[in-house]
C-alpha cells in the first residue's frame, strides 16, 4: 500500500493519544502469534513485515522462543518495554487474561481478535463485562472483541488477520472505513482494488466493548489525509459518540456514508446473534442516521462508490423541492435503466428547460427534446459530450448531472472518460454510470475524481443518498440513556402532562363510580365514558369504554357496566372519565418513545386500522422543529386525504404540526421522565379549528434502575 | 466465438424458414456498406470476416465498386443471386426504398438498422406503415427498424453494427437473447465475457414492425443448443406471439427471464420516446409476465446471472407457502447482506430444523443453532463446506440452498469452488453469492454450472424471481385485440350484464322523473336515489346522488333535486335508480379492463380513499380461477381488516373470490364486448352473508373501429 501523505495520524509532537497507538503505534505486541504464517494468528506478523512496518514488533508466544524466524517472548511481562499496541490473537478462553496483562504492562491499546463475548450467552456476557471493567479501571483502551484489527497504509500498519491484506498493490485513498463486521472489510478492499478505490485506513471495531466507531472516527478528524468516512453497521452502539462525530465531521465538510444491515427483520435478528449487537428497529436507525446527516445506502456496491460522490455533494437543507438530475447519454436504453432506478428512489430526472435546449443547440449539440439528452453516436466525440455536460452543469434546473456512457467506455476508455473528467468542476456534482463492462474507464474516472458507478442500481442508490441527505439537525439532542418502562399515568394525568407542552385535549370530567351522576355536565350529551386507571392502557379490551351516551340515565348505566366489566377482568376501578363525543375531519396518531439505541423518537401516523396495516408513518429523532414536523406530515400518505385531496375539506395541519413539535419536546422533560407517550386518536378539525386528543397514554421511566436493555415495545 | 454445437439453427434439410435466413443465412447483402471498417455501416463486414462467416457476402454501395478491399455491387438488382438476408445500413431516408428492393429481389429477411420510424412523429409513422405494408404484401420478413442486427456464434454469424462484437474470445453459452434495446446487447455481451457467461445467439428486435420477440424465439425452440431465454423489454408488443412462445417454452422446460424498463413512470415515458413502444402500465406488464411464467428481474446484473439459476429451478405451483432458503456461509456479515435482500423480496431464510442440525453434527459440521449455518473459518475446508451443503440440500425444509463465500473465494478459488460444484445436483437448486472481488471463483462456478452472484442485491433478485415464478396459467386467454372505448351502460344495465356472470347487486328499482313515487317500494326505507344515465359515470360529481332517504316525501324531493342538478350540468335526466341503504363490514373495488398491450386484466382493491392513496391493489391477466382469486385477496393489505384482523368480525371473502372470478370472465363475453367495468363499492357482508354491488360502471367496446392505440384510462 503506497504512502499517500506524509501527514500520518498521530505523529504530531506532544503526548500520544489512543488514536496514535491504535493507528500508528511505535511498537506492537502480537500476543499468541503463530509460527505458521498462513494461520490466522500468524498473519499479522507476516502482513506487517510485508508492508514494511517500521516500528518494533514483539511476537509473544507462551511455548516458543521464535516465531516465523523472529525472536519471540514467552509473555508480555518479559518484554523489554511496554508496547503501544497489543493484538491479542489467543483463543477466547485466554483473551481476558491477556488483556489484563496488557493493562498491567502499560500497553495503551489492546485489540482483541477472539469472538465469544456478548454474542455467546451468559458466559460470554461475563467475559465482555470483564473487558469493560479492565478498560474502566486501568485506562487501557480496548478494540473489539471480535476485531479483525486495523490497517493504516500511510503508517505501513497492516495489523490484521484479514486475508484480504495479503495482497500487494492495494490503492490508497481518502476514505476511512469503520466496520462492525470484520470480514466485510476484506470485501471492500478487494472490490475497491479492482476499481482503483483505496482507503486512508480501516478499522474492524468488533463488539465495541470500549472503543467505538464514534470515538475512533472523531479522533481522526484532524487527519488531512482523510476526507470521507465509510461505516458498515450491524446496529447502533454509543449513539452519543456517533452523534458527536457526525456533527463535527459535517462542520468540517467530511461526508459519512453508512450501510446498515437489518432492513428486514430476519437480518436484524442475524446481526444480533452474529455480533451481540442490540437489534434496533430499522426505521429508528434510519431516523437517527438521517438526523445526523449520514447518507445511508442500500446496496453494497453503492457503499463503495458513494464516497466519491458525497465529497462533491453538499447536504440539501430544504426538503421543499424534489432533487433533480439531468442525464446526458450515448445509450438510450442504458440511461433509461438509471432513470428508472432514480425515479423509484424519489429523484426526478427532468427534461432540460427550453433555455437549456437553446444553449445546447448554440454549443453545437443536436439532441431531441426529451427527458434525457441522448447524443447517440455523436456523444462518442469528446467535444460534443463535453459541450453537453457543461451546458447541463450550468443549467439552474439540475442538482446533479449524470453521464451514462455506452460501448465507447469499453472500446475507447480514454476518449469516453476525457470529456467527463474535463467537465468535472466545483459548481455542481457530476457522476457517471458506465453501461458495459469497462474496468479501464472506471479506473480512469476514479483517478480523475469522477464519481463512477457500475450498475444502474448502485448509481441511483448513491445519487439518491447524496441528494436526499440533509445537514445534521441544529436542535440539541439529549444524551441517549437507555431507560426501563415504569408506571403508567391514567388518561387524565396523561392529558395533564401533555397539556403542559401545549397538546390540546377534549374537555373531560372524572366521575367516581358509585356516586350519582351530576345533573349537569360541563358539556352537552352525547358523551363517552372510559375507565380511568393506571393499570389498563387498552381500555376497550376490558370493556372499559362506552360511546355515544345520550343522557344522564344512560351514563349512569354505562358507568355501572364499566365497573362490572373491570371487576370481571380483575381491575380495580374507582373512576371513569367522561368526554363529549366529537366529530372531526380525520384523525392521526402521534407517538413518542425513548429508543434504547438511538434515544428519543417522535412518530406520526394516520389513525385507524388501515394505517396500521400499511405501516404508513414517519419517524424522527426528537425534539423536532416546525419545518421537520411539516416534512413528517408530508411523508404520511394517509394524511393526504386531509390536505384537500379530491376536493375534500382540508384539515388543520398547522395545529397538527404544533402538536408534533410539542410532543417531541417530551425528550427535554426532566420531571417526570417520560418513557413513552401516545395520543391516539388526535382528532383533526377543519382549517383554523385545531386538533384535540381524545385518548392518551403516558408511561414514565422507571426511576428505580438506571440502565436497562429492554426495548420500548411498539 | 467458439462453436458450441454442430446443431446450428436452421441447417436442417428441407425448406428454409425465416429463422434460418435470420440466424444462419447462406448469403448476406450489406446494403449501404461503408468502406471504412470503423464506421457503423462498415462494422458488419469487418465483424463477419473476423468471425469467419462461411456464407457469401454481397457488399452493396451505390457509389463504389469495392468496399474494404472486397468487390461491391451498386444495387441489390445487380447481385448475381438473391441473398437470404439483407442488412440495410443506409440512413433513414433511403431505408424504405432499400427494403422494397429487397422484396423485389427475393430476399427472405431484411434487417433495418436506421431509426426514425414509429419513434419519429407523423413522418416516421408513415415510414413504419410502409415497412409493414411491404412485409404484408410481399412476404419479406423484416427485423427492426432500429435493429443493431443478429449474432449467432454457432453459425459464425456476427451480423451487427454493435461494437461490442469487435472483440475476440467471447464465450459460448445456452441462453438466447432478444432485446428491444440494441445497445444493451453490447453491455450484456461485455459483462458476460468478464464472467465467462456466453450466449447461444442474440437478436436486436428494434421496433418489431414485422418480426417480433415471440415469433423469433418460438422459431428457435427446436434448437437443442438453446436452453434458456433472456429478454430485455421496453414495452410489450404482439402479446399473443409472446404468450404462445412462453407457453411452449414452459412445456419444454426452457425458462425465460425478462428485465423490463418502466418500473417508474419516468422510465416508461422514456421507453416510448426512445423506441416508439407503447408505454403500458407497469403493473399490467407484471401481471402479464407472471401469468406466462416469465421470471422478471429488477437488477441489470441479475438479468445476466439469472438464467443459470432458472435452468435449475422449477416453477412453484402453490403460492401457499413462502419460499424458503437455507444459507451456509464462511462470512456472517456477507450472509446477512444476502438474507436482508432476500427477506425484502418475500423470501424466508429459515433456520435448519433440529433434525437437520443433528445431521450436520453427524456429518462433522459444527455450527451454532441459528438462522444461517455459519461455518466461519472451518468452512474454508472443502469437506466441511461440502458436508454442510449436502445436508441442507437433503433437508426437506428448504426450496433452495445458498452458499455465501468470503475471502477464500479470492485467495483460493479452487478450494472455495470445489465443494459447491461437487454438491450441485439435480434434486434442489444450489446457488452461490461471492462476497469479495473474486472473478476467478465466479468464472469457475459458471463453468461448473453453479448459479453464481456478484452482489447481494442481484443474488436476491434472481433467487426471488426464480422461487416466486409460477407455471404459466392453464386458463385459455383471449387474443389481445386493442379496443377503443364505446358507449357506457347505465347502472341498471350494468347490473344486468354483471348479473349474467353471477355478480350480485343490491335490490334496485328505477323511477321515472316527474311521475309520482309509488306508495310501496320493493324494499324498506332508508334508501338511496341515484341519477340513471348513460352519459354520467361519476354521478356524485353532478349532484346525482342522495343518500339515507327516510320516506316517500323525502324521496320525491330527492328525485326533484337530482333532476334539477342534472339540468344545471346539462345532463338529460329521465330516471333515477332507488336502492336500499346497506350496512356492511367493509368494501372492495373490483375492476376489469382490456389493456391495449397485454389484453384483459382483473383488478381488486380495498375500497375508499386511503386505498387509492396507497395504490393497494392486485392485478392479474383475465380470466382467473378461484385459486388466483384467493391469491389476489391475500395481496391486498387493506382487506386484512376483513379477515379477522385483531378480533374484528370476518367478511365473506369466499363470496368476494367468486365475484372476482365472475368479473374476470367478462374477457370471454362476446356480446356485448366489454371495454371496462368497475364495481365500486362491492359491499362485503359477514361470513356466509355474501357480497353485493351498490354501484357499477360498464363501458362497451367501440364496434365502429377495429383497432386503436388509446389506452384504457384508469
Amino acid at each position: 500500500m503506497p504512502q499517500r501523505s506524509a501527514n500520518i495520524v498521530g505523529t504530531e509532537a506532544g503526548g500520544r493519544r489512543f488514536i496514535d497507538a491504535l493507528l500508528a503505534p511505535r511498537s506492537i505486541a502480537l500476543v499468541g502469534a503463530s509460527d505458521e504464517a498462513a494461520k490466522t494468528a500468524g498473519r499479522p506478523l507476516q502482513f506487517l513485515r510485508a508492508a514494511g512496518y517500521e516500528g518494533t514488533i514483539f511476537p509473544v508466544n507462551a511455548r516458543r522462543d521464535s516465531v516465523q524466524g523472529e525472536r519471540a517472548w514467552r509473555s508480555l511481562a518479559d518484554l523489554p518495554e511496554a508496547p503501544e499496541h497489543a493484538f491479542i490473537l489467543t483463543p477466547t478462553d485466554a483473551a481476558v487474561a491477556a488483556v489484563a496483562e496488557c493493562a498491567a504492562a502499560g500497553v495503551k491499546v489492546a485489540t482483541v481478535l477472539a469472538a465469544g463475548f456478548s454474542d455467546a450467552g451468559a458466559e460470554g456476557q461475563a467475559r465482555q463485562a470483564s473487558l469493560a471493567r479492565i478498560a474502566a479501571e486501568t485506562g487501557l483502551r480496548i478494540l473489539g472483541p471480535s476485531s479483525l484489527g486495523v490497517v493504516n497504509g500511510r503508517a505501513r500498519l497492516v495489523l490484521t488477520a484479514n486475508a484480504a491484506f495479503a495482497e500487494p498493490g492495494l490503492p490508497a485513498g481518502g476514505t476511512f472505513v469503520a466496520s462492525q463486521s470484520g470480514s466485510l472489510i476484506g470485501a471492500l478492499v478487494s472490490r475497491g482494488k479492482a476499481r482503483g478505490i483505496g482507503f486512508a485506513g480501516l478499522v474492524s471495531v468488533g463488539g465495541e466493548v470500549d472503543l467505538g466507531i464514534g470515538e475512533i472516527c472523531t479522533a481522526t478528524l484532524d487527519d488531512p489525509g482523510i476526507d470521507a468516512y465509510l461505516l458498515f453497521l450491524e446496529g447502533i452502539r454509543r449513539a452519543d459518540d456517533l452523534r458527536a462525530f457526525a456533527l463535527e465531521a459535517a462542520r468540517r465538510g467530511k461526508p459519512i456514508v453508512a450501510y446498515k444491515l437489518g432492513r428486514s427483520a430476519a437480518a436484524a435478528e442475524l446481526a444480533v446473534s452474529h455480533t451481540g449487537a442490540l437489534a434496533g428497529e430499522d426505521a429508528a436507525v434510519d431516523a437517527f442516521l438521517s438526523d445526523l446527516g449520514i447518507a445511508r445506502v442500500d446496496t453494497f456496491e453503492g457503499l463503495l462508490e458513494a464516497p466519491a460522490l458525497l465529497r462533491r455533494t453538499q447536504p440539501r437543507r430544504a426538503a421543499s423541492r424534489v432533487p433533480t438530475v439531468g442525464v446526458v447519454t450515448t445509450t438510450g436504453g442504458g440511461a433509461a435503466m438509471a432513470v428508472d432506478q432514480l425515479a423509484l428512489r424519489g429523484i426526478d430526472v427532468a427534461a432540460p428547460s427550453e433555455e437549456t435546449f437553446r444553449r445546447l443547440a448554440a454549443a453545437g449539440v443536436e439532441a431531441a427534446h426529451g427527458r434525457i439528452v441522448d447524443l447517440t453516436l455523436a456523444g462518442t466525440r469528446p467535444p460534443v459530450m463535453k459541450a453537453a455536460l457543461d451546458t447541463l452543469l450550468a443549467a439552474p434546473e439540475f442538482d446533479l448531472v449524470l453521464a451514462v456512457v455506452g460501448s465507447s467506455a469499453r472500446s475507447r476508455p480514454d476518449l469516453a472518460v476525457a470529456p467527463i473528467a474535463a467537465s468535472l468542476g466545483a459548481t455542481k456534482p457530476l457522476a457517471a454510470f458506465i453501461v458495459p463492462e469497462a474496468p479501464e474507464a472506471l479506473r480512469r474516472l476514479e483517478e480523475a475524481g469522477v464519481p463512477a458507478f457500475r450498475t444502474p442500481e448502485s448509481c441511483a442508490d448513491a445519487v439518491g443518498a447524496a441528494l436526499l441527505r440533509r445537514p445534521p439537525t441544529a436542535i440539541a439532542r439529549p444524551a441517549v440513556a437507555p431507560a426501563l418502562p415504569g408506571s403508567s399515568l391514567d388518561e387524565l394525568e396523561a392529558y395533564g402532562v401533555l397539556g403542559r407542552l401545549g397538546v390540546p385535549h377534549a374537555p373531560a370530567v372524572a366521575l367516581t363510580i358509585g356516586e350519582p351522576v351530576p345533573a349537569e355536565l360541563p358539556f352537552a350529551y352525547p358523551v363517552a365514558a372510559k375507565l380511568l386507571s393506571h393499570a389498563v392502557t387498552h381500555k376497550s379490551d376490558v370493556g372499559g369504554v362506552v360511546l355515544a351516551i345520550t343522557g344522564r340515565e344512560e351514563l349512569d348505566r354505562a358507568i355501572r357496566d364499566i365497573a362490572a366489566a373491570a371487576a370481571r377482568h380483575g381491575v380495580s376501578a374507582e373512576r371513569v372519565l367522561v368526554q363529549p363525543m366529537r366529530a372531526a375531519l380525520g384523525e392521526a396518531l402521534v407517538g413518542y418513545r425513548v429508543d434504547p439505541q438511538v434515544g428519543p423518537l417522535i412518530m406520526l401516523a394516520a389513525g385507524g386500522v388501515l394505517t396500521e396495516l400499511y405501516r404508513d408513518r414517519s419517524l424522527r429523532a426528537a425534539p423536532i422543529d416546525t419545518e421537520t414536523a411539516w416534512a413528517m406530515i408530508a411523508e404520511v400518505k394517509g394524511l393526504r386525504a386531509l390536505e384537500g385531496y379530491r376536493g375534500r375539506p382540508a384539515g388543520d395541519m398547522e395545529a397538527l404540526a404544533q402538536v408534533l413539535v410539542a410532543m417531541s419536546h417530551l425528550a427535554g422533560l426532566a420531571d417526570p421522565g417520560i418513557y413513552e407517550a401516545e395520543v391516539n386518536p388526535l382528532l383533526i378539525g377543519p382549517v383554523g379549528q385545531g386538533v384535540e386528543a381524545v385518548d392518551a397514554v403516558v408511561r414514565l421511566k422507571d426511576n428505580t434502575t438506571t440502565r436497562g436493555d429492554e426495548e420500548g415495545d411498539r
